[in-house]
């Protein structure tokens, strides 16, 4: 694989955004670097546009040290970044959460939507397999 | 697109099993169908393997009648399949909920490992673009 295989350059660019903007606390400098001229939000939680996620996501760096993603699946099709992550926040009531991000990317690369489902990591599970 | 492109396929066979397991109920002819010779499970509230998969659905079909699933995206890479999902349980509390789905099928198309994480669809939202 190449930076020449749009697939390969749009998962190489929406991991950085999401290892800038959550583990290193930048958002406003991964919004500049990966995203599009707009970035659709559908968390429920995080309002529309790449302001609001740079006010977001400053914010939970400050209420949150130490959150930190780890990515276990990533895939792609199409104009789609798909990413199966295992996220921490060590000062959480619920430190463990299973997540699945979906991100759109336009043509040339940038992110312009993105989608999310997240669920704590129980204590006990009915199978031995975990959640990843 | 035809059935010989395996990414098709796989999409039509992960479709097709949901639809048959969750909408119409049918768990035992879905796994007959589609499942492989294994059914490594990672929802934590389903016990391992194809007998625990189908005895949990076939509970669910009693305990939640009119519980109904659209697939807003289908995405597939390799041997994965995802599905973006909401799920619609009438009797349930949260009658709402947002899901992504990972399925891993062998190169033959049989359903082997499943990955999900669900999530309440809230009453409200920071912004006005849904969970889809």
């Amino acid at each position: 694989m190449t930076a020449t295989d749009p697939l390969q350059r749009n998962k190489e660019a929406v991991v950085a955004f999401y290892e800038l903007m959550f583990n290193a606390c930048r958002p406003a400098e991964a919004i500049r670097l990966y995203a599009g001229d707009t970035y659709t939000q559908h968390n429920p939680h995080v309002a529309d546009g790449k302001e609001a996620f740079i006010a977001y996501f400053e914010r939970m760096a400050k209420e949150y040290p130490g959150k930190r993603v780890t990515f276990k699946r990533v895939l792609a099709e199409g104009d789609f970044v798909i990413l199966h992550c295992h996220q921490e926040w060590p000062t959480d009531a619920n430190k463990d959460w299973a997540g699945i991000d979906i991100f759109r990317l336009t043509a040339d690369g940038r992110i312009v939507e993105h989608w999310d489902v997240l669920q704590p990591v129980p204590p006990s599970s009915a199978n031995p397999n975990t959640m990843f």
